[in-house]
């Protein structure tokens, strides 16, 4: 019935705690990919389909520890790692531990110190897909820290997906999984939003989309951005196609639109403010990519 | 030395209003074209380079409207079309305005009502790409207005672009052009973030274009935007593969990110806004898309 049983024996032992949909999703991915997998959740039932299918189900924290040379925690967030692995005290000694929770930057620094006071070596490392897509060989996973214990492990990690090692500053992951969602909600706000607008007129979103997303944003706004990322490094925006000024008449007209015609302004709002913001710091007559040098700055309040 | 003269017999002839660099790249791609082309602009010397070209410079406003049965507008607003147009008086009658300006969807309307008024045909239409590209034929300008003068005007219009007509609103080339730069400002805003964000661990913007818009963007984003359209249009949004409640714990860590590493945060939080206020309208539950919902709403002030 499980795959395990005919290949596991060369297969590293891996321990897998927390059992939501993602922690579950790695558990099976494991299993199909035969290792001997140890799994723990605090409401133990939700290892049920898991053990059915081959793996044991330890019953404290420390068994699942004990129980191999990698452990891999999906839960939460950082206080919740922590919080549950307090319990496995020496028993980190000399193993790996592999996060994937979410968090931020400095949780992740933190991270290391916490593991490598108790001896144990620490990988972090963001999924980049859904659960149903765990397992598959094209599937993201992004990692940072030790890089030795990247190299150690890769093959092991390859088993839920494609392992891409971002460098040994161990925030990296989180931070790239920050960075990538964040344009991810940005995109999605901004079809949804385009959308919303058109709606306002009873165009469709499978209308709308088919000239955004079927022309628009791949022949116009993606290519720009890829083909402009070197400019970005250098700092350099030349205005000769077009200005910051120009644009901002672009996001006066948008805003406008949008109370017009009774959708929510909120958000062209704000980039209406982030272009005035950069006219104000004089970035009028370069192109609109020099907005760039506002979101390097932490936010200021508006000058009176 | 110009085009015209060779094949403007059976080329409509256009009178080009308005010598800002778009107005400029239209007149002279009509030149190439071969259509007889008038020029006008408030500083005549504007129109110098054009004139070399073989264009007629009109010394007024109602010469240039004289010249032949279509005027292209493309000057900064439509309170500018009006001012120089209003000084044109009967001339209009039985001629066709296209207004190439940017503008709100109330303004498109009201241009139709000022153009039947005085006895002319009226297209109202957005150019989609910048200047240079104008005259090339992939280029897209989105129109809309009455059909029969969009279909008699086409091929005329096809010596600038790919004319694509919208539907007989006139105020929809405003309104997919408000919320095509939309969206192109707001993925723009999003990828300029992110990269500020890896740019606080030193991350440069070629590194995370790479991941960014080498795989994270076309296969992850687009593709998903692309096929819920359908859902969008249902108002459908199973969260069984993520909830909104997910989605913000997402937010909430790129917001506090953003903050740790001291990059612009006002983004981010208003995204994470946007989704505590779908929460709070009973949408936790259901997928990120659901936001759609908030969007389709006029701006409301938070709940005390
Ligand atoms: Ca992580
Ligand atoms: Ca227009």
């Amino acid at each position: 019935m499980t795959n395990q049983h005919s290949s596991g024996y060369d297969r590293t032992p891996v321990s897998v705690i927390g059992l939501g949909p993602m922690g579950a999703a790695l558990a099976a991915a494991f299993l199909d990919h035969g290792h001997p997998t140890t799994v723990w959740n605090r409401s133990p039932q939700k290892a049920d389909d898991l053990v059915a299918k081959g793996a044991h189900r330890a019953s404290t924290v420390i068994e699942a520890v004990s129980a191999g040379p990698m452990i891999i925690v999906c839960v939460k967030d950082y206080e919740t790692m922590h919080e549950i692995l307090g319990a496995a005290g020496d028993t980190l000694n000399g193993r790996v531990l592999v996060n994937l929770n979410s968090g931020t930057p400095s949780q992740a620094r933190a991270a290391v110190g916490w593991a490598t006071e108790r001896g144990a070596g620490y990988l972090d490392g963001a999924i980049m897909v859904p659960p149903p897509l765990v397992g598959h060989p094209g599937s993201v996973f992004l990692y940072s820290g030790s890089p030795g214990v990247f190299d150690q492990h890769r093959q092991t990690l390859a088993s839920v997906g494609d392992p891409r090692y971002l460098g040994s500053d161990p925030s990296l992951a989180v931070l790239y999984n920050a960075a990538l969602l964040d344009m991810m909600y940005a995109t999605m706000n901004g079809f949804l939003h385009a959308t919303a607008l058109v709606g306002s007129a009873n165009v469709s979103a499978v209308e709308f989309a088919e000239h955004a997303l079927g022309w628009f944003m791949p022949t116009v706004v993606d290519s720009v951005l890829a083909e402009q990322a070197p400019e970005l490094d250098k700092g350099n925006y030349p205005g000769d196609l077009g200005t910051l000024e120009m644009n901002l008449n672009a996001l006066e007209h948008i805003t406008q639109a949008s109370v017009e015609q009774g959708v929510h302004s909120d958000q062209p709002r704000l980039m209406k403010e982030i272009a005035e913001r950069a006219i104000t710091d004089g970035y009028g007559g370069k192109n609109y990519l020099a907005v760039f040098e506002i979101f390097k700055q932490a936010t200021r309040e508006p000058p009176t």
